[in-house]
């Protein structure tokens, strides 16, 4: 084991590898990139992650689901209606795809669209992470109703999801704006 | 040239690889993959295809736009009002990744996904196949001023594309008739 295989490198690593998944998905995500993108030593790759590719992967799913549980929750709170707390969200999205100048979306997203037999591992990480987000959600957009609030929060899911492949196409967040303005005013 | 790199082998070679993009996005449609699933001999391609992998890529995306605006054309009239239109819209969808087995995506949002500098030349492709579909949902949802009815119908672009994210990982169809729902509410 090198000597600077600490945690920090471990961390990098699973920075790194969110961050190319972002970009490009599972296959964006090899080995050769992990190494390359956190400066890792290869040989701490291993020692850090046995089960290769799908193990890192798998991690940095995992640990990306909080994070963006809480970037939900901070731009859901602190507005009054769920029409405003709907349109926050979106909102938030749009300045996170421009602060990454529509090359990066959500690794959930990136995957799901490469899963294959190989990768069905990893499906049930996928699903959790957006039941976790649309739980989120539906706790801050309550319409009286459980069901329904959690069958809009599902809505605003898809949207986000889908916004984000527009964006990376059209250089542009008016997908994640778009959705919040009609999404707003179907609970206003 | 082979005997049979005729006119069907090229179209062989262009449907495999629509299919390969729709299963796992730019980077499962390799040239391989491509010869593999077409079973067209290998010199084949490079003589339909002198640009390799990115024209092939590009051909397969823009053949795949009008099949897509076909199928929405065909699942949107005859109904009479645009909620009923989106309603059938969405359930139109629903049936086709159930026919699908939830194992095969819109290669336009795989490949979104997917984009790095050495792609950027595929996203006008991309971009202008949203553009078509969402002018084509946009004709069959009138609601009484073009401005609206075309930012309408960039949400139903955006719920279909994150429909088909959620749909991978969640193996089924919820998030298609969910939006249907929603989105045939919104214009009721």
């Amino acid at each position: 084991m090198p000597n600077d295989a600490t945690p920090s490198s471990r961390e990098r690593m699973i920075a790194a590898t969110v961050d190319l998944l972002r970009g490009y998905g599972l296959s964006g995500a090899g080995i050769n990139d992990i190494v390359r993108e956190s400066a890792a030593p290869k040989g701490s790759v291993y020692h850090f992650f046995p089960g290769g590719k799908q193990q890192i992967a798998e991690e940095a799913l995992r640990a990306y689901v909080p994070q963006v549980d809480a970037f939900i929750e901070q731009a859901m709170a602190g507005q009054r209606t769920p029409a405003l707390r709907v349109k926050a969200l979106f909102e938030a999205f749009a300045r996170r795809v421009e602060g990454a100048e529509f090359r990066r979306s959500c690794p959930i997203g990136t995957v799901c669209l490469d899963l294959s037999g190989e990768s069905e591992p990893l499906r049930p990480v996928l699903q959790e992470a957006l039941e976790t987000w649309t739980r989120t959600i539906a706790r801050h957009v309550d319409l009286g109703d459980a069901r329904r609030s959690r069958s809009f929060a599902g809505l605003v899911m898809t949207a986000i999801e889908g916004a984000y492949v527009r964006a990376r196409a059209e250089h542009s967040a008016q997908a994640f704006r778009e959705a919040g303005q009609w999404l707003a005013q179907a609970v206003a």
